[in-house]
């Protein structure tokens, strides 16, 4: 058993790597942080973890923490920055749930966060950990940057066709609808039920903060700098994100080559699912897993390619996928904990 | 006041069509009909209409609707087909809500609605009811094929550009969402409540019938054959439709000069509404009345405009914009009834 | 044209005023007010009124709003009880949507509301205003406390009753169930989108603030003191409020029975339908309208009432029985403004 | 390994039944049917299922059926009564989802159901199975009828009082709640988005199905006949169920008094949390979990009692206690592939 630690186990990120911890096998939650509730058990802030779960929740403490062999930090943005560097110092193994050391270049962070990165050093040392693109290198790390949860969906639509010929790289545009917990927990305007409820409303379009994930990982794929168009939603469901992607073809392919092109690619992805011809990806068949759902269709007419990529924000988004970096990281068995089918309806 | 008859009264576009003509006062409802609930009063179909209208529901039938001065047609898609060329050989105005006279050209019926049209030769005489692009033919028309409501969002958002040359014609694409409504009040598996809550479904992709209407209307104001990507998607909502639309710019523009532009455009034009810099359309500004809001956003980092466009798919994309129309044909007041702003929450 | 001023012009019920006044042929809206957002058109606030009203938003001042023929105080509870004596010193009328004046026993605020009364001498100058139990009383008063929207659906599905002995009076459950805009508009943990949302929620049950208003109507009625048991639920959509109310009969009663005594009882009231039988009163029948609808079934198994109460909390149970009262108030038709039927679906 | 068949594979609660069992350590599914989908793989029907099940549905035979050691009966009401008896001539246990064996007096099936019940002799011999009161008997049984959702809510929230003296049997109200599933996968119009969201439908009042079979446990437990108001209503949500209990009070006690005494009935029942003072059961807590949430407040100002019990209905309302069953039947730990918490938000 493995003694694994939770800071921010009060957000949603937190409750989802609960949720999904409880039940893995060679794992043990022994430190639960939270500033706001401190003090109360975690069940009573959650009591959907009545009866399963009863730690106490203590403000963050790096000593504390740094007895653990693993930690999660599911803070809000901007305050992983500091408290990272100060668990890395001990043999703990961190996955940072936050944006804070997803962009290996330090620029980036004035341009789209507006903030100077107090510590650039170590950009370079921590694996963004997508482990459908950097398994290799996330099984040596001592700390993981754990994705977005747009830049997931987004990149894995991508990937398979970023080494090849097939696409003006230049086109490429992600209209992305997201679940509201995907804002968190804090109280907002825009997160309030009947502010949301009942509509779609598009946000951040030519300007969110995930773009340069995006281009990061993707540039990276293809060898030459990309700069794409994203454009996220909110729409009125609680979990669950699609994103429809598109992007010119460049030379005549059928639905077959590419579905073919993207099974061979994924064929070793437990928890990526290419979808046979014309079926779309829908965020019904992945809520609640760790699945990404791709559909693939040529809009013949005009030489598009029409990519359509399903996850739950908070599992492949988060939170499942942040477990599946711990297994990687401590050599366990990719799967655990993370192989229930999608909850439906 | 006129005589107005609603064929196809039990359906949520016959239902719309009601509760926006009862304060009508220049209208009486006279003649109502369905096949389903015929014999009983339209209050006891849907009781929000207690109180306020109880006429008796009857069939459909060709002289009985004759007596009236305008009837609306809202019917399914192949039921208006045979119907509207019966009544127009009255003095009967029509306003047709189905998409069966919406195509000029008639082999595009077979191609997209696998069906050889009956009535070819009415095709060119009933005119397109896009009151922003055509008052005056609506003005002197009998029968006016009312817009559907993916093409309303989308030919608007797209209309101020199509004599311009800023744009790149072939790059258009519309990544639509809609609220379930759209699909109509017969029950279906997919617009049941627990397969379409807590969900986004994209289908039809690369092949929806509403795409060659979109193009027949830009192609006309472009004075070129333009072919678009469309890309709808279902949303666990019960009202709105908000499209967001991408074309390529020929030239550095800001926003300014986009939204100036436009605002130009549509001056004159009451229910188009273009947001100032930075706001996004957003389908609780428009649900429930008849307003079409358009936002404008370049992302200069790529040269694409970014457009969103939002409606309410029963009012402005369908029963409002009927009554719209008829407010033209009979030369009344265009606002009568519509002036009412959007509920919200 | 009388001139009318808003108080609390941001809030929900503060917009749903301005809806349905905007189309009010005799009113002209002259102040709105808004702390939170002082100096910003109300059309930025809120969008979907873009074109259609662009008035500034300006901080309370009693002496501006004095200027008005009729204030609306939409402001959150407590905050009403010192404004509403400003304004009566001048002719201007006030309608309080707020609870402030609505309990007419000055020792009922500490025990339910934990505060103590600045202004008892006022309450029993200031009317309840529920046209159809106090119409008269409306007529000639200077303000009128606007009921709430639980106590509004309550009261009316039990004032029939109050004066037969065919009912046990010790026996009265209201379990109401709301949607999350009742809750206003300023954020909160419990009405998050993602709090809210796929999810039922009772809270303050057996000792929730709107039961002395019940009870007190009740026991007016009655002419003994009546005490009930109020349960309220949140439910995840915006608007609506549905009361199911269970009372032990005395005596052997049909359905018929109690709708023809119903009926008459309600006889000349627009705004209250009593539903045919088996009929069950249903939110979507009355959202967006200013009607309460009520359905009346006999359990003759264990003689027990069981009456459904259904109705907009924004609109009967807030704006548009304010609108109601008004127009009592200023001998303007009662209907004004307020006759559009339910929007549905 | 048992072998495990599922008739009735591609409803909502044949869906659940294979979310929860693929997972099981102990259980092979080895046949599911579905008379709409044979032919097809459940993982076409249902997508959630892609990479995790590949079995074929086939129509529904209960030669193959009777070879596994287990049979789950997911089938339409009165579909059951005739398959069941084929099904027990074999060793095979049968756990049946339907109400068609639940109550055990065979004319209540005439009054309640409209039909005759065709094996009347199999009605004593079935063992009603709520695991919390008839444990011992389901060890021992070859058939189980599985509880109602609704049943299940409300039995569990009475049983500690039933054999007490403190309360008056003849007050007992249950106002109950559900998400749409509960309505089952088949279209109809009740259950179309349009017609469920936004709005909350009370149906069924004073006469819905699920009564007698609340009276029946109810009365068994008290040693007396016992009649209870039951009131569902819909509610826009896809999952959970509460019910809001009301009974009188015949003497004076305190919460404490009466979570002790709940607490303590059920002390050995994982799956029953009786919630500590002023905490209301809340879906939230238990959606996608097999928990029943007990939530006690006593109304001290009428002498009532107001038991709020929230479920799953697809888990603890259905699936989940149908295997809850049938670990109990084959000597499996209870808990087996249960214990993961609520999925929230």
């Amino acid at each position: 058993m493995i003694k694994v630690g939770i800071a921010g186990a009060s957000g949603y990120t937190g409750l989802e790597l609960i949720r999904l911890l409880v039940n893995h096998p060679e794992v043990e939650l022994t430190v639960l942080t939270s500033e706001t509730y401190k003090g109360k058990s975690v069940a009573d802030v959650f009591p959907s973890l009545n009866g399963i779960i009863d730690i106490e929740l203590q403000p963050f403490d790096s000593e504390t923490l740094k007895a653990c062999d693993v930690v999660f930090l599911a803070l809000p943005h901007t305050t992983a920055m500091d408290k990272l560097p100060q668990l890395i110092e001990s043999d703990c193994k961190v996955i940072d749930l936050s944006a804070d050391y997803r962009l290996q270049d330090a620029d980036a962070y004035p341009e789209w966060y507006s903030l100077t990165h107090t510590h650039p050093e170590l950009l370079s040392k921590i694996v963004y950990g997508l482990p459908e693109l950097h398994r290799e290198k996330i099984k040596g790390a001592q700390a993981v940057a754990n994705p977005g949860c747009y830049p997931t969906s987004v990149i894995l639509a991508l990937a398979p066709l970023m080494k090849t010929d097939w696409v003006n790289l230049d086109s490429i545009i992600s209209d992305s609808k997201s679940g509201v917990s995907g804002a968190g927990r804090k109280p907002s305007m825009a997160s309030q039920f009947s502010e949301a409820n009942e509509g779609v409303s598009p946000y951040g379009l030519a300007g969110h903060r995930h773009t340069p994930e995006m281009e990061q990982e993707l540039s990276g794929l293809a060898g030459n700098p990309i700069k794409i168009s994203f454009s996220p939603h909110l729409i009125p469901m609680s979990r669950g994100m699609l994103s429809t992607v598109y992007i010119d073809l460049k030379k005549k392919l059928s639905d077959d080559d590419l579905i073919e092109h993207y099974q061979k690619f994924y064929n070793d992805e437990f928890f990526v699912r290419v979808l046979s011809k014309d079926r779309f990806a829908n965020t019904h068949s992945v809520a609640g897993s760790n699945f990404c759902d791709i559909g693939i269709k040529v809009d013949t007419r005009v030489d598009r390619l029409v990519i359509t990529s399903a996850l739950d924000n908070l599992v492949k988004g988060a939170s499942g996928q942040a477990i599946q970096n711990m297994n990687i990281m401590l050599g366990f068995e990719e799967k655990i904990s993370l192989q229930s089918p999608a909850i439906f309806p």
